[in-house]
This record gives structure tokens, C-alpha cells and sequence, in this order.
């Protein structure tokens, strides 16, 4: 299943080292994924994996079979072992073209400095409005024009461990499978259902399914903890340098604020995102306390 | 009171680009402040500086009087001009020396690609537990070695704005006033009472002040929402790599965990930081509604 690949002028590997700029994968509407556990969650989230490319030193966690992996699982195989076990499970009944490349040719393909022994493509996942398909009580959180990777990344990530049901990214402005999104997000980008879409269009879409819009604002009106934020609603949030444009002004969105009680005047995007997303779970589950008391 | 000063080496220059480094600052007991936000919260925050290098473009909001500074407020003032006009102030009633520079020595001394167009040297603020002060319902969050200057400095931004009486490091482990946690934290780092102990020290002083000590554990008996973490209250929080040294395991401290219920398994430290910190600030704030409701 897997192939020895060595040359660095592989038209593969060309192509996929090109993914790692935005303009390669806007090109070729693939991403690029390093890690294993980014990659296992990948897999787990329907993406669907066009090639796999991993070092020779972590080969054997993929290729051997159970014996020979349990017998030499020590030194080498110290980072998330269950892991590997299960991406070469996983891999097993996948389509994907399988490599095993030398150091130096994984490093062309990896991103930064980060040392995780593989490195796969994908088909860039697009997902319209359209098709999200919500649960009977949903909490979505939309995110526009927030540009870091990191936060777009940490945002998702959190997003995962609340139990949002969906994030919109509503604006073109974010580069939304930047490799440094994907790592900030430990692969929840492929867990959490996303899409992009523009802001009229999220805003009109949230309102038909009836959900009660909250706007993060530094001028909000109403102290967040005063706020309705369990499910149905939506959380939207701007960047820290623009704001929220005026699709997210008016009465039809609620402008929530949190307490500045410092001598700072804003938090990250991704806190705050993180404090709204756990309160709405927190007003949820609480809820639920007092219907099941009674 | 502004010297020029444009020699790359000229003693000061040498002694302060060595402050980028932990080994300098351990050495000379002295830290390096990058931007003017930065430098401004530092003053507030009563650290002393020591020498001042602004770049040549960015002097005049600093040197000229205020007609002048009115005169010229446009183009290179653009960013944060209330800052610096409150910055200049400050330092005229100051003690620091003060010398303008010509773009590549401020290069020298800056820290990474950031073009603040101000850097300043001051003497490491050193706080013992035994000298914080604090309020009559305290809340105090304690992280034990979290190493990333970014999460330190996320977690200090966050506790600004949440109100946090103080941040006890208590470990050795962090290098507190790395220029990447100054920077995170956007001069709350100066703001926040802060100080380091070890963490025996550190769990019997908040004990004999009666703050009920709740530490985040992914394995913790108590979801977050049912802890009373209301002041007097202690938010223990560790790094994700390693968590929390057995210190804070045991009866005197209450493991408390946030729900996650997606496929990743943990939050970012500064997350779970900023979730718990405003959690606290909920708390009281709805116990003094119940309270004035009365």
C-alpha cells in the first residue's frame, strides 16, 4: 500500500508543497495536513484524503502489522501512539495514495518547523449554506473577518468542545485551511461543520431558522450574562481591529458586550468567542437542571 | 530631555539588546518593553523605567509640545495617538533617560518584525507572595508551568479584563517577561498584580486567606458550572503538556472540569483560563443581583 517516493522533482510532491501557500490551494482547491492527529480527524470528518506522505521513521507505525507495531512501539512511537493505530485503520479502507518519503523531502512538504512525521493532501472541503443541516437546537457561531489563522484555529477548536453545531465564516477575507488554522485548531476544522458564505446571506439564513442573533460588541448594550445565549442563537464575531460591519448593526441582532474591568480595552477574538460559546452551553445545561428537577 | 543617540555601540544599546534574551534579563535584572501601549501600561502599572528609544519618525509625538503634536497628528500618528500623547506626559514627570534613534538601532533593540517605533528598558518587577495586596473578595489564578510566552500573555490580558485581584506564577519554569507574553498580554503584564512562588507556598497562602481553591482538571469530579467559583475563590490552572504537579491534587482543592464534547480533548490553557475567570465574574455578579434584588 505504501510506495517508496524519493525525489524531491516528483510532480506530486511539487504540487503538494505548492499547498502550503493560499494561492497553491485556491489553485488546486486542495489543502495540506500535517500531523497525525489533524489528519485523523480529518478522516473522521469525511474529508476526503488524496495523498499521504510520511517519514521513514514514522512508517512503521502505518505500514506493520498489529504484532510488529505492538512489538516496537517505545522510543520513536512516544507521540500519540492510539493515533497512528488509528489512522492506519482509518487508511486502510481509504483510496488515498500512500508514500513513504526520506527526511528532507518531508521537510519540503511540512509546514514550519514542525517535525510530525506526516503530511497528506486533500480535496479542499466547500460547504454552502445551503447545506448545513442544523439539530433541533443549534448554536452557531459566525465569524467575520477575522484574518489570523491562530484564532480562526482556536475559535474551531473550542468550538469542538462546546458542541457548536456549525461555524460560518462570513466574509472572504479569512484564509480559512491556512496550515497554521488547521494546527491551531488540532483538526477540529474537520470535525466542526463549516462554511463560508457572505454576511447578508448568513444573517437572513440564521433568521429563517429562528435563531436569535447575538453580535459581540465592545458598545453592546447588554452584559452578556443578562443575554439569552442558550440554543437556538447564533454568536457572531468581528475582528478585534475592524468590528462587525452593519449587517450586524440593528435591531435584528442583539449587541452583547462582556465586562471590561481593567485597563485593557478589548479581549482576543478568541476568548471572548470561547466565554460566549461555553455560556450558551452553560445556560443550556442548566436549563435542562431545572427541567429534570421538576 | 530627548538625546540623540546613534552609535550601535554605545553601552546602553549592547546592554539592552541583550534584554531579548532570558539570560540577559536574569543577568541584568532588568526586562525590555516593545511599543507604546506596552510602555504606557507599564508606567500606570508603577514599573520604573529606565531608558527610553524612540525611532526618529515617532519622536515628534513624544518631544514636541502639544501645538505642535496637533499640528502634525496624521500619517505616522495614525496609530494610537491618545497613547502616546498620555506616554509623553508621563515621562516628562519620570526619571528615565531618554534618546532618539535612528531606524536601525531601533531594529536592534526591537523584538521580532514589530515596528512599534518605541522600546524601553526597566527594571524586572519583582513582587514576593508576601507583598500582594488583596481586596476583600479576591480572586486569584494561579498557573503552574505553562511555558508559552503567548499563553502567559493571553491569560494576563484576560484576568485584566475580568478583574482578577492577582496571577501568582508558581513555578520556575515560566519566563514571565519574555517579549512575546509582554506583548499577548498588551501591557497587562504591568497591570495585573503578578508574582512568582513555588506552589506549596502558593496553596498554603491562599488557604490561610480563605480563598476556596479550585484547580482545572480534565479528569475533574465537578463541572465548572456547578462550583461555587465566586470570591473568595483560586482559578489553578496548568499546561497541557504535563498539567498540574501533585500539589493540587488532593482534598484541599477542588478539581472542577469544563465539558467537551466534541473529538478534541482539551482547551488551550488561556481558554480554559479565560472561560473559568469569567465564570468567577458571573458568579459574584449574579449573587449581587440576587442580593439588590432583595
Amino acid at each position: 500500500m505504501f510506495a517508496p517516493l524519493t525525489s524531491p522533482h516528483n510532480p506530486r510532491v511539487k504540487a503538494a508543497a505548492r499547498l502550503r501557500d493560499r494561492r497553491g490551494r485556491t489553485q488546486q482547491q486542495r489543502i495540506v495536513i500535517d500531523g497525525v492527529r489533524e489528519l485523523l480527524r480529518a478522516v473522521e470528518g469525511g474529508i476526503e484524503i488524496d495523498e499521504v506522505f510520511v517519514g521513514e521513521v514514522a512508517a512503521p507505525h502505518l505500514t506493520a502489522d498489529s504484532d510488529d507495531r505492538n512489538a516496537s512501539s517505545g522510543a520513536s512511537d512516544s507521540h500519540h501512539p492510539a493515533e497512528w493505530r488509528q489512522l492506519a485503520e482509518r487508511l486502510r479502507s481509504s483510496s488515498a495514495s500512500c508514500f513513504v518519503v526520506p527526511p528532507r523531502l518531508l521537510e519540503k512538504l511540512a509546514f514550519g518547523e514542525r517535525d510530525s512525521g506526516i503530511v497528506a493532501t486533500a480535496r479542499m472541503p466547500r460547504r454552502e449554506l445551503s447545506e448545513l443541516r442544523l439539530p433541533a437546537d443549534p448554536l452557531v457561531v459566525v465569524i467575520e473577518g477575522v484574518e489570523k489563522p491562530g484564532n480562526v484555529g482556536a475559535i474551531l477548536r473550542t468550538a469542538d468542545a462546546a458542541g457548536v453545531s456549525a461555524v460560518i465564516v462570513a466574509d472572504g477575507g479569512t484564509d480559512l485551511f491556512n496550515p497554521n488554522a488547521i494546527r491551531a485548531s488540532l483538526g477540529a476544522i474537520f470535525t466542526v461543520p463549516v462554511c463560508e458564505a457572505d454576511s447578508v446571506a448568513t444573517r437572513d439564513w440564521l433568521e429563517s431558522r429562528g435563531l436569535r442573533i447575538h453580535a459581540a460588541r465592545v458598545d453592546g448594550a447588554v452584559d452578556y450574562g443578562q443575554a439569552n445565549l442558550a440554543p437556538p442563537a447564533a454568536i457572531v464575531l468581528g475582528s478585534e481591529a475592524t468590528g462587525l460591519s452593519a449587517v450586524w448593526h440593528g435591531s435584528r441582532v442583539a449587541a452583547i458586550k462582556l465586562p471590561m474591568l481593567g485597563h485593557v480595552d478589548s479581549l482576543n477574538v478568541s476568548t471572548t468567542a470561547a466565554i460566549l460559546m461555553y455560556e450558551s452551553l452553560r445556560q443550556r445545561q442548566s436549563s435542562r437542571t431545572i427541567v429534570n428537577a421538576r
